[in-house]
C-alpha cells in the first residue's frame, strides 16, 4: 500500500488557528492522496471543552479551510476522514489531565490497532514545548522502540527559539525526555520542492557542480520579499522582526543548501551533518565595524499602493510607536572555507516589497578575457535564477550573438518552470513535512545543532541592532524595495538584482 | 550611413540559377535593409548574350524569385534597385571578351564613382576559377590598394575541390593571381547565426568554457539529416556523396567552432588561426582497421513514406544503378590534444532521413558520485542540445528533483530559441556572407589552409571508401535514421540522438 506506519496523530493545541488552516487541509490532502496507513486516526489535545464531534465540525464540516471539499465529495468520503478524528480536553494550562490523555490514546491504540506508533505533534507556542514534553514522559509516552512496541516522535513548530539560548534551552528541554532522533523541528521552507530542489540541482548534474564554487561564482543574492504588511501579528512581529521570522530560519537553511558540501549519500544524517558545516564555517561578525558595514536595517512608512494608503509599521496594530524592529533586514557575510572563500553572500528579507518573491541568483564571474569586446560587460555575467516562489523554476541568463553583422552580445533566458512538468501533483509543504514525519524521515527538518549554528551566526546581529545607539533604521515607504541606500550593502556587485516592477515610485529615504 | 565602401559588385555566371535564385534575392534585401553603400553596382557576366535591360527582367521584373517584391513595393523603388544591374557577355567560353569586360568596369566605375572598389563573385564551376583570375590578371584587375586607388576582392562558392589535391591546385590557381586576404572561399553554414553562436555561447560566458573539455564531456555528436534526396542533382551527386557534400565543408566547419581554442581576440586571422589548429589536430585516420572500425556509409533504399512509394537512390535520375556513393556518411574520430584528448566525436550526413535537423549534441559525463542512487544513470547525463537548423537555439538537459517524497530525479529542459528575439530581423547566410564580402571580412569564409586541413582528414575516408572491396554500403529505407546497425559506430556512447519522430518503421538493412 505505502510505506507509512499505523499510527496516532496526536496535536497539541488543536483548537488552534494553525491546526484548521494547515494541519486537518494537509492530513485531507494525504488522505485523499491514499498516502494514509492501513489504520490511523488523530486526537486533538488543547484547552477548549469539545467534544470528538465538536471538533469534527470545527475542523472538517464546518471549516472554512475544506469547505469546497466537503461540498462537492462523497458524503461517505468526508465522514470516513472525519470519522478518525478525536478529541481529548487538556485543561485550562497544559499541565494537567495527561493521565486522561494517556487513557485515551490507549484506547484509541487498542481499538484502532495502532500498533502503538504515536507521533506528537506541537502547534503550541515553544513555551509549552518542555511542560508537554515533560508530562509525555511522565506517562510514560516517550520512549520509543525500546520495551514498547512501537516509535514516539514530537513534531514542534518555529519559531525554534528567540536567540542562541533560549534555543538551546528548547533543545536542553525536549532531549531530557525525547532523543534527538525521535524530534522534529519543522522548517516549512524544507517542504518546498524548490528547495528541494537545490540539491537535486547541484549533486545530480555534472554541468552545475564543476561551477559552484570561488573560482566561478562572483557572489550569491537571496531574496525573499513579501508584499503583506504585519497584518494581525503586530505584537508578535514587533518583538521578532524580519531577522528572527525569516532570516535565521528559512533563509539559512537555503543558504545551507547552496553552500553545503556534497554529502556521501541522501541518508538524513549524512545531509544534516553536510549543512552545520555549512552553517559553521559562515564567518561570524561581532565586532561593531563589521555589523555596521555588513548588516542594514529598515521599516516601512506609510506610502500609497496603487492609490491606496498603506500604513506605515508604526501605525500597526499591536506594534509599538517607537519601535526600532526591522521590517527589512539585509545581511552580507562570506563563508570561510576551502569552496567559498571572498565570495560575498547577500541576504534580504522584507514585508511591504513590490512584489511577493523568494529566490536565488547565483551570479556567475564575467569571463575571464573578452574575446568579443563589444559586450556590455556588467550586464552580460551569466546569472542562475533558482526561484522558489511563485513560478517556480530555474533560469539561466546567458550571452547570445545578436542577429546580424560582428559579434554583439545580448542576454537571453534559458528556463524550466516546475509547472511545466504535467501531471505531477505538488504536495504542499505542510503535506510533505507532516508525512515525512509519519514515515519517520527527518531529512527536511532541522536538527539541534543545525538550529544552533544559525542562531550562533545570527544572535551578535541582533545583540547589535537592538542595544547599539548608532544603528539606523531606515525607513521605506510601503511598496518599494527597501531602503533608498539599500543597494550601498552591496555596491562592490552591482546592487540588487530586483525581480518584477516596482508597485510605486520611491520617494526617499530617512533614518527614523 | 554604414561601413560598406562605394563599389562595384561582377557577378560570374550571371545567368545561372543561383544567381537569380541566391544572390540577386540577397542583394535586394540588403537593398531594403539600407545596408548598400551611396554608390553601387552589380555587373552581372556569363556566357548568355543579353542586354542590361534583359538581365534585369531575368533577375529583377520577371524573376520568380522576387515575384512578391516586385508586386507588392513601390515601383520606383524596385526600378532603383534594378537599374543598378549591368550586363557583360563573356563570349562562349568564360575566356575571351575581358579587355571588353574592363572596360565596361572602368565604365561603370566613371559613371556611378565606385573608387576603382571591385568584388568578383564567381558563381561557376572551380574550373573556371583559375581562367577567370588570370583574366581578370591580364587586364589588371586582381590587385588592389596597391598603385591602384581600390580594393579587389574574389568570391567563390563551394565545393572547393574534389579531395585534397584538387583543393590545393585551386589554392594555388588563385594565388598566383590573388593576395590569400582578398579571395573570400564561402561556407554559407558559417553564415548562419546559430553557427556563428557557437563561438558566443562558448566564449562570451563564463559558465560554458570551464565544462568544455574533456574533464567533463563524455562526447559529441553532430547530425546533419535532411528529407530529401538528391533531387535533380542526382549526375553530380553520385560523382560527389555525402562527405564531399557535407561533411568536408559545413560539418568539419562546426567541429572546428566546437573545438577551437579561445581565440586572443576576434580578430579573423586569430580566429582561422584557433580553426585551422582545432581540424589538424583531428586524429588522422590511415589504418584499414582504424577506417573500418570508425566510418560508415549507406544508401537509402526504396520504401514507403507517409504512404508514398520514394524511389531508392540508385534508381535516381543521373545515378549509376550500382553506384557506391554514400547518401548516409558517419564518422567516429578523436581530437588529438590537451583540451579534447580520448573524448570521441561522431558526425554524420545523410539524405533521406525522417527529419530535417542539424544539430550539436555535447553529452556531458555522469555525476561522478551518485548522491541519489535513485536515478537512472544513462538517461539523466546532461546534455547541451545546440540547435543549427529548424527551431535555432539552445537547449540544457538537466536533472530534476520529481516532486514528491524521496529524491526521485527526471529529465528536463532549459531552453532558448532564437525566436524569441523578436525584432530582431535575423539575415539570410548568403546575404550576411555577400555583405561581409562587400565590407571586407573574411571571418565568415573559410581560409585556404583551414579548407586543406579539412580535406586532409577527409581524403584517407573517401579512398578506403572508394577502393577498398571490403567496405560495406548499408542500405536503409528512405525516411528512416539509417542504416540499422548505425549504432555501431557509436556503441560506447548510448547510441545516436534521433530528435523528432520516425516518420516511417525501420525496415531491416541489407548490404549493397
Amino acid at each position: 500500500m505505502n510505506n507509512t506506519s499505523n499510527q496516532l496523530l496526536v496535536i497539541f493545541g488543536a483548537s488552534g488557528d494553525l491546526t484548521a488552516r494547515k494541519l486537518i487541509p494537509a492530513l485531507y490532502n494525504l488522505y485523499e492522496g491514499g498516502h494514509f496507513p492501513e489504520n490511523f486516526a488523530v486526537l486533538g489535545a488543547s484547552r477548549s471543552d469539545l467534544t470528538d464531534e465538536e471538533f469534527r465540525k470545527r475542523v472538517v464540516y464546518e471549516s472554512p479551510y475544506l469547505k469546497d471539499e466537503v461540498k462537492k465529495k462523497d458524503k461517505d468520503f468526508i465522514k470516513k476522514f472525519a470519522d478518525m478524528m478525536f478529541y481529548s480536553d487538556l485543561g485550562s494550562d497544559y499541565d494537567s489531565e495527561y493521565s486522561k490523555l494517556n487513557k485515551r490514546i490507549e484506547a484509541l491504540n487498542k481499538e484502532h490497532k495502532l500498533d502503538e506508533n504515536y507521533t506528537f505533534y506541537l502547534s503550541t507556542p515553544p513555551s509549552l514545548y518542555e511542560p508537554i514534553a515533560k508530562n509525555l514522559s511522565d506517562q510514560g509516552l516517550t520512549k520509543g522502540s525500546g520495551a514498547e512496541k512501537g516509535f514516539r516522535r514530537i513534531v514542534v513548530e518555529k519559531p525554534f527559539g528567540y536567540s542562541l539560548e533560549t534555543a538551546k534551552e528548547l533543545n536542553i528541554g525536549l532531549q531530557k525526555y525525547f532523543k534527538e532522533k525521535q524530534i522534529y523541528r519543522i522548517d516549512h521552507y524544507l517542504g518546498k520542492e524548490t528547495v528541494q530542489n537545490l540539491m537535486v540541482t547541484r549533486f545530480s548534474n555534472s554541468i552545475f557542480e564543476p561551477l559552484w564554487n570561488r573560482n566561478y561564482i562572483h557572489h550569491v543574492q537571496i531574496t525573499n520579499a513579501e508584499t503583506v504588511g504585519v497584518e494581525k501579528r503586530g505584537g508578535y512581529y514587533d518583538k521578532s522582526g524580519a531577522l528572527r521570522d525569516m532570516f535565521q530560519s528559512h533563509l539559512l537553511q537555503i543558504v545551507s543548501l547552496i553552500v553545503m558540501e556534497p554529502p556521501i549519500s541522501a541518508d538524513a544524517d549524512e545531509i544534516h551533518n553536510e549543512k552545520v558545516k555549512a552553517l559553521k564555517s559562515i564567518r561570524m561578525m561581532t565586532e561593531k565595524k563589521d555589523l555596521f558595514e555588513n548588516t542594514m536595517k529598515g521599516q516601512y512608512v506609510a506610502s500609497s499602493i496603487n492609490g491606496k494608503r498603506v500604513k506605515g509599521y508604526r501605525e500597526e496594530e499591536g506594534v509599538d510607536p517607537e519601535s526600532k524592529t526591522e521590517t527589512y533586514g539585509a545581511v552580507k557575510f562570506f563563508v570561510d572555507n576551502w569552496r567559498w572563500k571572498d565570495v560575498p553572500f547577500y541576504v534580504r528579507t522584507a514585508k511591504r516589497m513590490p512584489t511577493k518573491v523568494t529566490e536565488v541568483v547565483i551570479h556567475f564571474k564575467t569571463p575571464h578575457h573578452q574575446v568579443f569586446k563589444e559586450q556590455d560587460v556588467n550586464n552580460k555575467d551569466n546569472k542562475l535564477v533558482i526561484r522558489i516562489q511563485p513560478d517556480e523554476g530555474i533560469l539561466i541568463k546567458f550571452g547570445v550573438k545578436v542577429p546580424g553583422q560582428g559579434f554583439k552580445v545580448e542576454r537571453a533566458n534559458m528556463d524550466f518552470y516546475y509547472s511545466s512538468l504535467s501531471d505531477k501533483n505538488i504536495m504542499d509543504a505542510y503535506e510533505r513535512l507532516l508525512l515525512d514525519a509519519m514515515q519517520g524521515d527527518t531529512t527536511l527538518y532541522a536538527r539541534a545543532d543545525e538550529v544552533e549554528a544559525a542562531w550562533a551566526f545570527v544572535d551578535p546581529i541582533l545583540e547589535y541592532w537592538a542595544n547599539d545607539k548608532d544603528v539606523p533604521t531606515y525607513g521605506y515607504p510601503a511598496g518599494t524595495w527597501g531602503p533608498k541606500n539599500s543597494d550601498d550593502l552591496i555596491e562592490d556587485s552591482n546592487g540588487w538584482r530586483n525581480p518584477g516592477e516596482l508597485l510605486t515610485d520611491e520617494t526617499g529615504f530617512c533614518i527614523i
